[in-house]
């Protein structure tokens, strides 16, 4: 009996989930939901997506693209067990309503509050947690990607105190109505929000972020300081700890990976049906450890980072694994992801 | 029997033709040759691609990074019955007379003068003069965009003058140390090399070009003004008798594609393995049709639009396949591309 | 006795014609209108030019600021002889009828269309025209540059017929909302409406022109094509012919600018008073005779080419000079321009 | 009597060290060097600076140009009393056994090694120990932004630790040859060379700096965590002591200045015949303090910063000032920079 998802919104990271939901052996995708007609809904209808007209959208302007429309949102809502809400920032909040009203279980991104759901949620960190939840909250991209490495670093170097400048793509690609096209925009929450968001998943972790918007769109940069509380002998150690754990990807000098024009070239050269990079990137060269302080650079990808984790939720909120490590083998093999 | 291929350059051209040799059911891949280890060189190994030493290569280098090397350039070339070379511009000359001692045909790249083969090649215009040569070049990126558009225009409405205006990206996704960053650089060659270009083969088409470079990396865009001998009634006509012909790509204005970033996100949605646009993409929005002037855009993809043209000059040289027409419908059916 | 001027609208026009303006022998500045503080606001009052309250601008945000409020804009309009418009687009056209009422002549900006006021203006181009009109329309920065190319190219060497692509900077060097950060956004208004407003000054010129935006900030580039009716023996007597005309700047090889970030560099280093380059700029390398066929690239710095137009303009309206020439000869000398 | 100051080396640095030279009281410029023709030499041609031929530097090269050559480097250090050397990175190090052969003082800028003279200087810092020096570093723009930041820190409440993440510009507005135009690059050297280097003009300072490249030619921006030994009560006790200090300047919230784009637009503003930030720029909003820890960001001009800080040094080493706040207050009178 496969799990029926529904997908509410069809844009950058809705699309993506759609896929990765079709993949799965123990999910089915019952349809997306989207307002207007565009080439990214003529690639659902060739797909074989069912289409369902999302908030304002208009049959007929679907109907004269020759998009054949399925029904209404709550015809789609009726047809799933859960709904991932992939709606504009700010939007899922106003869904959430509705989808409790209709009494099915709801995942939403990390553009909306913690608030929204019961739990924040990522899988290395704290998939055992969803397991009773109806509501749950895949945390943002750069939130993920913090969470991740915490993962790693907390339990085996332990950590007195996290830094990190996060270094923000200004627009996603084929996003060409915003920009800066030439210059850099500090972000003037200080810390920025992204500290309190990691702690919404490790409570007691001593963070402190801020963060910079720059002109490109490929993919975010953290330069991470972390003050350990019990350092590994060298950055040998470090590399070797992440390179065995799931969604890290680790490259080596001599792959000449200079920086993120060359990680998405390398993502655009995987035959995984779509360039991304769903794993935490990073540079054996750039990790170092010096006594107490660790220091590595990563690289998130802002569009994709948080497909794999969307899987996984579904998959716990279900109990269709027994823990963590398998729900990942499972989504990781059904991705292209490579599984340590 | 299948026609022996090696590739000799494994860059941004090199290794798409070495993906697209290798599903070609009429042709087999011997081997590639590349200087140095890196991400590019370690997924050819995963792929089961044969690294031989090209030129300067250390085989010492390539241990060290675990990537096993089957020989040298020499040894390929032995292995072959014909030899792409995807070298980088100028070295396609010097590799010239190797392949001529060795006895070897070979195809080259736009970035070679038109005298580095005895013919210049465009599948769409000159596919029956290729079969009895031994070397052929592959037009560049930007001939090969007006090339296939001249097949077009040149039969069917005639042309009395074509202008076209070209928009140049400045560099390569993965080319991370080229600029402009903020800027336009035009190109003092006026008119541009371009127009010759097509010349070698349409030797009688009045077509002037310009060009400028301009700071951005997913695609060229060519701005053309066509004043034609029997224009057609409407922009429809065009539009019709463009989609009708392989390798062109339309949107309409539903489809929301409001420039390159949109087409570059279309093409990452394909289920090709490749987010690449290999057909000259036109918008059904600019075209315009005003008695005996054409105007039209066309974006061209640089880093892919060749990759089918190379295929179809192996199977051109070796009578693979009766007629263009053919050996496009197994080109286009092997690499994913819609074929009318 | 001074001419009485007022600017409503500080922005990127307005605050330039504000600064061209005191530095006229033979206007004044009234006041400037703006919504609200900036750190544009705090350099008029260190400049000492009045503020008045524009359209929604709050007197008490101003005062928080400490920024003094001189009055409303119908205040600043009472005290006006002119009112140069230069509010964000289509706003002009509600002010229109403000400055009616009030009496006071004015000038609007080309993002006004043309029926905005009695005549479109070029200085080079049809200064005596403006002569008894209470509204003038100076148009914008690309058809500017046009236009004055066009009072070189006609009236000596004729024209058959004119191609133009525009390549634009897609936002101002302040404008970090804006972009595309990486893509080429064709205009698919074919030809584009630059064509028509360059006839509203050279109504029976044959010229059609097409355009794409492209992610930089400094300046655009129109690339040329210009069938001649008379053409001249060669590129040289072109060249010459636009060096001895006013506004117009070219570049010789040795000077090494190689682009549109040069020639910004190049007018950093002006000692002006502000990094602008108010002249069409050419380069000798960029400008090819070739029978009737002429060839130019000219680079547009659109927030600065319309600024001594704006100044003409005025001096045309109200008599202040003989002629064109007179006029402009004083607007170059009080903004630093060299004059030929 | 003035001191005789030579400029060795005409590009970015140079061109403006040449001009604030010739803006003192104090100070002559007895020439430039440079090694080919450019639209900068006409410019140093027009405002009357003796060129000299620089290293490779070819006389009738100039002289087709129409730029007269007054004589060699070696003639040019004849007659100086101190060179300011500007020369490209690494040449700086080689020049330096011309001066010392030729017996005349010398400053070198930052991309030279600390040793290749007898201190480094910042003028905020450490003005009184050049006194007696006949060579002097002035530190690179990123550590003099640094130094400026650490001399009211370090003093007013002491630093336990100081972390900076420097978000470098790719190339200065005029380099259209460097990228990336679209990517992040990070620096593999950890912790970067800016620490060490702060640690030449502050022994002592615990400080931490990583860094990353960003496609943008504006400006750079350090994301500052320091964590202070006895911190004031709250942000606006730092904002104050900063705005007190030279060579700072701080944004108000009510100016809308959002990132360096604005920042840049403040400077093309300002009536310094040069649209440069010589200050380390500033945000109210941009500073927080919580506890012990403060934080800030800095917006730093690559092309300007250590303007300022070249002529500082010469009048430190030649006592033509008392101290460093006179030499501050004279060098910021002339180059029009406010002074507290």
């Amino acid at each position: 009996m496969k799990v029926k998802v529904a997908v509410n919104g069809y844009g950058t990271i809705g699309k993506r989930v759609a896929d990765a939901v079709v993949r799965q052996p123990d999910m089915t995708l019952v349809g997306i939901a989207k307002t207007r007609p565009s080439f990214e809904a003529r690639r659902a209808v060739e797909r074989g997506y069912p289409i369902f007209l999302a908030g304002s959208g208009s049959r007929p302007e679907f109907e004269q693209a020759g998009l054949p429309v399925a029904g209404t949102i709550d015809e789609l809502i009726g047809l799933a067990d859960i709904v991932v809400d992939s709606a504009p920032e700010k939007v899922g909040k106003e869904n959430a309503k509705k989808y409790r009203d209709a009494g099915v279980r709801a995942i939403f991104q990390g553009g909306e509050k913690s608030d929204v759901a019961e739990m924040s949620f990522n899988a290395l960190a704290n998939y055992d947690r969803a397991g009773e939840k109806r509501t749950v909250r895949v945390v943002s991209c750069n939130t993920t990607g913090l969470a991740r490495a915490a993962s790693v670093v907390v339990p085996h170097w332990g950590v007195q105190h996290w830094e990190a400048t996060i270094v923000r793509r200004a627009a996603d690609p084929s996003e060409s109505d915003r920009g800066p096209i030439n210059g850099i925009m500090p972000t003037f929450h200080l810390p920025s929000h992204h500290g309190p968001d990691v702690r919404t998943i490790f409570p007691d972790l001593s963070i402190a972020t801020t963060a910079v918007v720059v002109p490109t769109t490929l993919m975010h940069v953290h330069v991470n300081h972390v003050r350990m509380a019990r350092p590994p002998p060298d950055a040998q150690h470090v590399i070797d700890r992440f390179r065995r754990t799931p969604r890290f990807h680790i490259f080596a000098p001599w792959e000449h990976v200079d920086g993120t024009p060359q990680v998405m070239e390398f993502a655009r050269d995987r035959p995984n049906g779509r360039p991304d990079m769903m794993e935490n990137v990073l540079w054996e060269a750039g990790v170092r450890v010096d006594g107490e302080d660790l220091y590595f650079f990563q690289a998130i990808h802002q569009e994709s980072i948080v497909v794999p984790e969307n899987i996984d939720a579904i998959r716990a909120m279900f109990g269709l694994a027994p823990d963590a490590e398998a729900s990942m083998a499972i989504t990781d093999a059904a991705l292209g992801i490579p599984h340590p």
